[in-house]
């Protein structure tokens, strides 16, 4: 770390005995197809195509709202950003061949997953579109529908459409995360041999990349649709739909989102876990090599695992994150504004959409705030890149509570409430302080500056055993601070919508609910920068991978290390964040589900009560499933890694000579095991997850009409979803914590500390870091899309419980 | 196994030229204050005395019920039988005085902990007594009690005493337990020198003496308590209170036996698995002794733990089950018969105790049924002691089969609803079948003879890594069969119970609920069988680190070993049974809060409906609160075992001599620290399950009358019950099962699979297994009493949350 901003050019032919490592041969890269079609046009044509799609988008957009165009204004231009910092990134070199190379077959293994992952993926979306068509066909409509004059058809295909297109965009932002993070990585290694800030730069630039095109496709998404139904349907013309009934017809956005999250982030945390923990088994365990080293045939899967599992999968969690949380506040801003008969709602409906446009621009602050050389004031200084990032990050929340304050004022202005909209900005500010309150405790719990982790790494010096049971302990503890932090923020932001002066034609107070899905709205409102920060930690990782298999000088390897140890750190905060969000944004989306299940049986749907034999049951297989899918998610990496393990030690038994470089082991196999493996295993507790509500609502849908109480199976699948949402925030925060915990404790064993690397207290820690690795890459993550993919799949499938 | 009946007298010499051990000198056992006093009493004064209070419980039975008198019969007689069981077992012999020394030891670090355990628990007890004081005296009255013309004070009284009086029986219970299984386990070692059918039977016999004891005070304290609040408020004369509500004033027993369960399986569980894991990780890990070596400093207290944890905690626990199940059944009775305008109610209410009496019977005659010597046709072939045990299962099993239809038909027979019995014996019949398949899905996770721990036992030749990873997936899946049993329960008892033909005067259905009830008592009415066959574990536990202790033939110690194997499956077994029963009578016990809200609330308080933000935030404490419950429960055990381990290892280096025999090591330093560790660790989740409920009440309670909404507390009180309800349940099975498996994975490796003792494999196995004795042995079962604990703390401190 003393030397991470020197230059190491000179330093290389120390370690030019080495022998040469094994390049795979590969380099040609994939593009999907719609790529290949468009690159194929000529480029006029091509522009002038765009140009009338932009204008046709911009039409609507204008005959829907201006705050619609708005919107377009800032995605569009955080797109042309987001070009800058591609551009800027891949304008860097790629360093010497051998490590060129070995990027080449990172990006074979991880285009290829990609395309047999998304194969099958969009292969389910496809059976479940024609599900959900034949479903709404068979529905009734809504009142609000049939003034309308919306029929089955319409109502069929507009919910199919939507669905479709967010399993689309969801696909899309997965893929784009992973497409410059296969990129990246190799300039980031390069970098790292010039200096430490421009290596840091380079992985900020290239996540910034993803999350803003992530976070922009979100907000576009929403709002082309919100547009076009607007635009097609005629809304708020006489006879046909009200504007605030508007933002129900896109719950199927959030579902298709969600589905293609859920296979993503279970596909992708499979594949990356069982390489890792495939290859540390044999690799560093049983063979006694250093990690990343060429001679292990399952390193190149282990690096391809960065890709899909880190990059891929949290693109498109984060995606689906955030437009499950506009639409489910579109919808509360919509229900909200008429009951209180505002006169023009579409401030309430469509804030959601502002707040984020404000986030791609203050996240752009951010990342640019990041300098490639050093501020001249801290010359001699050593640097922590986590600083630096932090830096960022105070200049985008500083300016999100700005711009927060603006849209605020802007958009929820009502002359019926003068006061609201400064309840409502408190209420974001609530959210903002949650989100920051979220990621300093899984900090403290996760670091090794702080006491639990230093009195896990103690455990270890007793055994294996011991070091588990603190583990374990120290991960269920950690869920008392951010249970109780949401509770505060859930009450309070609560509170301040409720007294925030807005009643309904009989006088009650109903600001409540949107008062909550402000505060959801403030902890996204710096999403795209928080995204970064975690994009940049697979960068760093893979760009280590690089260094190390190209045998570069022992310093750059520190530089990339540096990195990726802060990477460590803002992963595990993200996964905070993202539990925190998906909290609120379940909560929010079960009232939504409420108000439908209430229009579509035209029969007021109020309560929930859990004294009711039923309803306690349904809550019971709630919580039942998350443990049921958390055990699955688990045992997939076990059994996947152990075919990695039977792969790598019969390739050093057959070709004895991969030990000592004459031999080259065959990393196509293991990435070809593991990729099946994964694909294989992520259907049963995906699939788990999709059909159990279905087939409890309908049971106890049927159960109801013989025992004739009515709106049972809404009633089962609303207790079952709110049971599995507090089980599933409650085992999320244990898996990750106890995950990111057990990973730095031994990393501060690796320190020197209690005997240091090598020591028998250093090997209980590998075997608590082993354990955390499927808790807090895999169960952890999936449970967050799972949690949200519950609430929306239950909006969607509605019909089948009435 | 082979060799277990053969006479093993003759092989002794050869193992004569083994050093001697190294017993402890004191000898003289401690006996409860009461008991030395008793003993100090002539003898004929005594029985007078005693024939005076038989007399005087009689009489006032006799005024009650017949009922009442037939329960105290069966009670009084069974007490008998325990008698003659006790007299049975201590008339064999203690065998050698060396192992009758050991012995002794075992009993002096039981009994000493046991005084110091249950003085401080008598302390806090007393303490609650005077906060339920001052709270009753400031709570307002029911309408019922207003009518009956029982005052506050009278009120406050009834409830404190009941408190105390199930406080006070909880704590004979364990003691009850302890005292027998000290004195049974050496007899069993010297039975297991001659046979292994006697040493069966003598452990058979032990454990039934404390189950019966168990059951049978359970069932006479509620009775007493019933009669004696009968005859004192002069209960359905005019003017005074109906009989119906009579059970809401014996809620105080219940969570008097809880309240004392909770300390006792705290203390007991922290106590056993801190030196068991501590003794093993320094004398089986580093110093490579085997296990329930003399040369061990901390053997004793591992021995000690045994009872103090597994036979003292266990007795406390099943008591309360008891006791909380009995009364919320007779609340329920209570509350339909009122309903439904049932000329004679105390049928439906003394129901629960009937069975509990015909409970002591059938297993009286199911223990009876284990006999001392093989069946003649059996002779030669090898005998498997779970055959037998599951034999003697069985004649209770068909013998309360008979015995519950009995009783349906004597009490719950009602010309209103003349086929109604026939559905509440179906409903105990599901309760039948219900404990039945707990009892085998337990059995398939946790028997080594199914594929689920094979799997786990494979996962573990990979490492101690993927050993944890398969464990933790195989606990959390399952939970998966049990909760879909008990849903299945639920809702089908509550079905049977609806369609009954019981219906209150608009002529709704009534006996739902009370359905349920049936099905609970149903599970629980083999319970001292159960009961006996856990007990039964422990004491040939102790047995074998007797034998092993007292140099005894290697043949002995395999008798031993076998019966020892057998009782880690009944005590798994009898956890899911313990699981089952706890969810069903939380849910009972919270309808009966519900009842008893509205009553003193007077304003109906039929739904708790979880989209109100507040009571969803109740929810994700009570989830929260099991979750960190369990981390400090888990993280006593690990710190316990820490200074276990520094002490051993000190005494090792201090006394170099020990390992050569020649010193002897201080087993009492030993005994005494983690007596006193085990105390102070017991506090803190302890008092954490006790205040949370009734501070996240009073909070609400405010909140509430701030934001002007009603009976918030109550409702958040109840939010925060059933979502601990759940995830009590779930948590509980999986810490039940994942340490089970671990263990039994373990011991079919020892089996020679895998590699065998001493293998790579094996060691992870071990490493599994350490984790496991705090899942299966602290955590797990404290949850069940945890759970119960809840739901009668909710109901005694209801006035704090209105």
């Amino acid at each position: 770390m003393m030397m991470m901003d020197d230059e190491m050019e000179n330093g290389r032919s120390v370690y030019q005995d080495k022998p040469r490592t094994f390049p795979a041969v590969r380099s040609k890269s994939y593009s999907p197809l719609i790529f290949r079609i468009l690159r194929q046009i000529n480029p006029r044509v091509l522009a002038i195509f765009l140009l009338a799609v932009f204008g046709g988008v911009f039409y609507v957009g204008a005959r829907t709202s201006p705050i619609v165009v708005f919107v377009f204004m800032i995605c569009i231009i955080s797109f042309c950003f987001a070009v800058y910092l591609t551009k800027w990134v891949l304008a860097k070199d790629e360093g010497p061949p051998e490590m060129s190379q070995i990027s080449d077959a990172i990006r074979d293994g991880a285009e290829g997953f990609f395309r047999t992952q998304y194969g099958t993926i969009s292969k389910m979306a496809f059976l479940l579109a024609l599900v959900i068509l034949s479903i709404y066909l068979f529905r009734t409509s809504t009142p609000q529908q049939e003034a309308a004059g919306i029929g089955r058809l319409s109502s069929a295909f507009i919910t199919v459409a939507a669905f479709l297109l967010g399993a689309l965009c969801s696909g899309i932002a997965g893929y784009v995360g992973m497409w410059v993070s296969v990129r990246a990585n190799v300039r980031v290694s390069s970098a790292a041999r010039r200096s430490a800030r421009e290596a840091l730069q380079v992985a900020v630039r290239a996540g910034g990349f993803s999350a803003i095109v992530v976070v922009g496709m979100a907000v576009f998404g929403v709002a082309i649709l919100y547009a076009t139904f607007y635009y097609w349907l005629e809304v708020d013309s006489p006879g046909s739909m009200r504007v605030t009934d508007l933002p129900l017809l896109l719950v199927g956005y959030g579902f298709g989102a969600s589905f293609v999250a859920l296979f993503a982030q279970l596909g992708g945390g499979i594949y990356t876990k069982a390489a890792d923990v495939g290859a540390d088994l044999v690799g560093k365990v049983e063979q006694g090599i250093p990690e990343d080293d060429p001679r292990n045939p399952a390193v190149i899967a282990d690096l391809v695992g960065d890709n899909v599992g880190d990059c891929a999968a949290r693109g498109a969690d984060l995606f689906e994150s955030i437009a499950a949380e506009i639409i489910s506040a579109m919808i509360l801003g919509g229900t909200m504004a008429q009951k209180c008969k505002i006169d023009d709602p579409s401030g309430f409906i469509l804030f959601p959409l502002v707040v984020h446009s404000f986030d791609l621009v203050v996240s752009s602050a951010g990342i640019l705030s990041i300098r490639g050389t050093r501020d001249p004031g801290t010359l001699g200084a050593i640097e922590d890149p986590m600083t630096i990032l932090q830096k960022g990050y105070s200049v985008a929340i500083v300016l999100a509570v700005l711009t927060f304050g603006v849209s605020t004022r802007w958009l929820l202005y009502t002359e019926q409430a003068p006061s609201a909209w400064l309840n409502f900005a408190l209420c974001g500010l609530v959210g903002i302080i949650t989100a920051y309150a979220f990621v300093w405790i899984s900090k403290y719990y996760t670091d090794y500056k702080h006491e639990p982790v230093k009195t896990l790494a103690l455990a270890s010096s007793t055994g294996h055993g011991t070091n588990i049971i603190a583990g374990v302990a120290l991960g269920l503890e950690s869920t008392a601070l951010p249970v109780l932090v949401i509770s505060v923020a859930i009450v309070s932001a609560f509170w301040l919508g409720h007294t925030s002066g807005l009643m309904d034609e009989s006088g009650n107070p109903t600001g409540g609910l949107f008062g909550t899905a402000v505060a959801t709205m403030g902890m996204l409102s710096t999403a795209a920068y928080v995204l970064t920060m975690d994009m940049f930690g697979p960068i760093a990782d893979n760009a280590g991978g690089i260094v190390e298999m190209g045998h570069q000088p022992e310093s750059v390897r520190e530089i990339t290390d540096v990195l990726d140890a802060v990477g460590n750190t803002t992963k595990a905060t993200t996964k905070g964040f993202a539990i925190g969000s998906a909290a609120l944004a379940s909560f929010l989306l079960f009232s939504a589900y409420m108000d439908e299940v209430s229009s579509f049986a035209r029969v007021p749907f109020e309560q929930v009560d859990i004294a009711v034999p039923e309803v306690f049951v349904g809550g019971l297989l709630g919580s039942m499933l998350i443990f049921v899918f958390s055990a699955w998610a688990c045992s997939a990496v076990g059994k996947t890694a152990q075919e990695v393990v039977n792969e790598v030690r019969r390739q050093f038994i057959e070709r004895p000579g991969i030990m000592e470089y004459k031999e080259k082991p065959d990393y196509n196999r293991c990435v070809a095991i593991v990729a099946s493996a994964s694909l294989r295993e992520m259907i049963k507790p995906g699939a788990l997850a999709i059909i159990s509500p279905i087939i409890i609502g309908f049971i106890f849908r049927i159960l109801g009409n013989i025992t004739n109480q009515p709106l049972l199976g809404a009633k089962v699948v609303a207790s079952m979803l709110m049971f599995a949402t507090v089980s599933g925030i409650l085992m999320a925060l244990f898996f990750n914590t106890a995950g990111g915990a057990w990973d730095n404790a031994k990393k501060y064993i690796e320190t020197g500390a209690l005997g240091g690397k090598g020591s028998d207290c250093h090997k209980a820690a590998v075997t608590g870091d082993t354990v955390g690795d499927p808790f807090k890459d895999t169960a952890g993550p999936s449970l967050h899309v799972l949690i949200k993919m519950l609430a929306t799949i239950t909006l969607v499938m509605a019909p089948v419980f009435l």
